[in-house]
């Protein structure tokens, strides 16, 4: 049941691409860790499925558990902070998964000695705003603190729970089907890094950090079951979630190159780091696969929330090439790769 | 509704004593976090009561949920190791609370560059073994990687969560109530600590980590609703739990010092050390208060398992001195101080 340690030398060590998001990070997971998840729940979204979450039957309705660690460097960006971050990642996840109204979260703080306890007491701050935003309320929680220098500042786990009568999957595509963007793309993680680099950016790259749950609210209210799949593109972006969306469905997955909504602000950071937004870091965004019939009513309802105003239908699932995502840049087409690993670390 | 940044030098920044268990700790969580649990639940369990998790109404039952981060140093000790620890913490957390069949565990890694995977192999067995003993599967999980000197090794969050009829809180105590503990105390603190700095202890010195999800389980079976108070003796030790015994339900505790197993091994290491083993971190004990009625049928019960087999009465709550614990050393009585925090850093 439990495979043995890895051989080879390449193989000996942690690198940071495991913790990026992309092939490297899947095969680590799947490798070491889903032994964990065994035997899975027997009605229900186990480890296995590598989904935002689990999904356990109580009753006659769904518990929807998630959990998501924090180490964004630094802990205070453009746009937001890791207590922002940490509130927000968990309350996605657990609407990418049909629970828009969590029970609670969990909330557990490891901190460096000597960490300043205004920065503490700002981070608390944004969590707590970030909760009142979402309509959900930490539960419990947990702090231990590190000496100096074993820790670089900060690392802030929140694990969320709540209920919800329909589980929506990641892999619910069939060839027609059209996927939307609930804006645009590569935000958090160009903000981060230009923030780290101290680059100068004309205007105002902030990140898009935000709790989605009000906005799937009325995505599902508006398409009901004809929302088929849903994911937040964090690490390794809009890419990574098209390439998880294909092969979870095996369909393939055609990408609108143009219609993908990125910010001038950002496009400029892009080009200047030569970085493509598309494999980038978005933290209040979600990706929607939904069927043709009920595109229209969705998109709608997604532009009448105040966080998908710039929402775009962006690609279409085709029965060729399943597995692969193809991008249309309105030149031509191409295959897009899947990225090793987000280019960037400690992004979230 | 959320206090300012506290002033004062000795309040500006963390120190180590604000992880360690005591009442430094609970400061900081009272003073920094508890906004974060506002509005608590309307009906449940929330942060403000500073329990081992929250409990939540859903339908009939209640949802049980904890979180605990774990950073012990070094990952690898006697009798167990930091994946044994996660997953036992996070159980026994739950069956304090009297939840003794958990739904799931989530599980999130944060691991430091170059971080040698045949450790991480290692851990992961170690995990899966505990969640065997314990009957629990990890549903979900999270993997974060730092750069090379980020971080000290590994820290493992899991969260937990399952369902209960009855919630064993831990303010149920009233005069004539006895406590029992479960086993011999200071093991895991002791073990983990001659292991760091290398001390030659006679015997075999190890900790006591397991899961005790099956022995709290039996408790309830016999004691039934004569149980009216647990929870799991880590950080700050037995003195510590008596103390919010204490607190919590207005009366005073009475300590029979001489009833209180310790191994021979640890109290040789205690003596050398200069530590009091009740201060010190266990992890797979119980103290348990219950009704004087059912404690000669709870105490037997625990003796018949396995990890219970040197469980013991150790004291009595009294209407005397609400809020103290008063140590009867067998030669004279005096009151036992609450400790600033767990004398020993990074211990789980």
């Amino acid at each position: 049941m439990i495979p043995g340690p890895l051989a080879g030398p390449a193989a000996e060590r942690i690198g940071l691409k495991h913790g990026a998001g992309g092939r490297a990070m899947r095969r680590l997971v799947e490798e070491l860790f889903l032994p964990l998840g065994e035997p899975g729940p027997v009605d229900g979204v186990g480890l296995a499925a590598m989904d935002d979450g689990a999904a356990l039957r109580v009753g006659d309705q769904w518990l929807i558990v998630t959990t998501d660690s924090h180490v964004v460097q630094p802990p205070f960006f453009p746009g937001g902070d890791i207590g922002r971050l940490s509130i927000s990642g968990t309350v996605n996840d657990l609407a990418m998964m049909g629970c828009t109204e969590p029970l609670g979260l969990t909330c557990a703080v490891i901190v460096e000695e000597g960490f300043p306890r205004a920065d503490l007491a700002r981070i608390r701050d944004s969590m707590a705003a970030a909760c009142a935003e979402a309509g959900v309320t930490v539960v419990t929680g947990d702090t231990k603190v590190m000496g100096k220098g074993e820790l670089d500042g900060i690392a802030l786990n929140t694990a969320g729970f709540g209920l919800t009568r329909r589980v929506v999957r990641d892999d619910g595509l069939r060839p027609g089907d059209r996927i939307l963007v609930t804006g645009t793309v590569g935000d958090h993680g160009l903000a981060v890094l230009t923030r780290r680099r101290d680059l100068r950016i004309e205007g105002a790259l902030s990140s898009d950090v935000a709790p989605l749950n009000g906005l799937v609210r009325a995505a599902l209210a508006a398409g009901g079951d004809a929302v088929v799949a849903m994911k937040d593109p964090t690490r390794g972006g809009l890419a990574s979630v098209l390439h998880e969306f294909a092969e979870k469905a095996k369909v393939g997955v055609l990408l609108d190159g143009p219609s993908v909504p990125v910010n001038a602000e950002t496009a400029a950071a892009a080009e200047i780091l030569g970085i493509d937004p598309l494999v980038v870091a978005n933290e209040g965004k979600a990706v929607i696969g939904v069927r043709p019939e009920a595109v229209d009513r969705v998109l709608a309802a997604l532009r009448g929330h105040p966080l998908g105003r710039r929402a775009a239908v962006v690609g279409t699932a085709i029965a060729e090439r399943p597995g692969d995502v193809i991008l249309d840049t309105g030149l031509g087409r191409r295959l897009l790769a899947e990225v090793e690993g987000e280019p960037l670390p400690r992004i979230c």
